[in-house]
């Protein structure tokens, strides 16, 4: 039963909403912890983690309002600090799985949450796929989406969605 | 980060709609083998599975179209043949658990399946439920429902789901 390859698990994970640089989300804190506890426990060589972390152009652009674009080698700034950002938050995970001695790589991708996560796993292929969930009402879903409900309908592979619990919900669920 | 305590999968299985009696569903065994294999892998003692079966009534009822029913006894006699049924169903991961030496439980409960799956999710507090799923298309899915996708916005833990593999879809893929 004991396979040769580790079980690959591509984990999208994005930023906190609220806490700002360097955080991770909630909901993709909680699904990496809950994927170590519950599922690599002491069976560190049996898997292997790949983070994704996929920056929206258009989102980061609101923390913009100071800046001025007056040449393309502004908007080069701003993807490179964007870039930065994104590698400071895959540093988190990244830390976290050396130091318990678990497999894992690491990269950034720019587009649609949800496609772009689709397309991943198309081209990665992982055993699993691990998606945070802010666990969202349906009238909150209305004007936010959601990501894990796309990539358990689309994803091809086994996809967990993995609510953040109620205790650790922000004062508006909408952050993260 | 080992637990002292098995991590508990509680996986939702039924019966062939096209192999019957007492044959597991394609998704059932897929999703089974999945986690044996991928999950669980070498760490047979840091998981227990727990098996649920949900015996539809009505959908039982299909099969009687010979059977007459007078008295009370008659139906007594037709929920015993169905708890018969849905025993040797059990009987199929049990014995597989036994020979891999993974510990498990398993036991019957009648109604609608999505319902009953997400009241003992409440009720055994798993850490984890693993649902298997045709993987239909919207199309398909109008007619009938998905058990999968009302666990995975409803259920109160992490929830798996694992599509059935293109090459074992039959050729009515509303069959399983």
């Amino acid at each position: 039963m004991a396979a040769a390859e580790p079980t690959r698990i591509l984990m999208a994970v994005n930023e906190s909403t609220i806490k700002g640089y360097p955080h991770a989300s909630i909901s993709s804190r909680g699904a990496f912890e809950w994927t170590l506890q519950k599922i690599v426990r002491s069976n560190t060589t049996g898997f292997k983690l790949l983070f994704l972390h996929v920056q929206v152009p258009d989102e980061d652009g609101f923390d913009d309002f100071d800046s001025i674009y007056a040449s393309p080698e502004d908007f080069k700034s701003m993807e490179n600090r964007d870039r930065t950002r994104g590698i400071h938050l895959l540093e988190y995970f990244v830390n976290r799985c050396h130091e318990i001695g678990v497999a894992c790589e690491a990269w950034i991708k720019r587009g649609d949450p949800k496609e772009v996560i689709c397309h991943e796993v198309r081209r990665v292929q992982p055993d699993l796929l691990v998606v945070g969930s802010r666990g969202l009402g349906p009238f909150q879903r209305v004007f936010v989406g959601t990501v894990s409900e796309f990539c358990v309908k689309h994803a091809e592979c086994p996809v967990i969605t993995i609510k953040r619990k109620a205790d650790e919900t922000p004062q508006d669920p909408v952050d993260d």
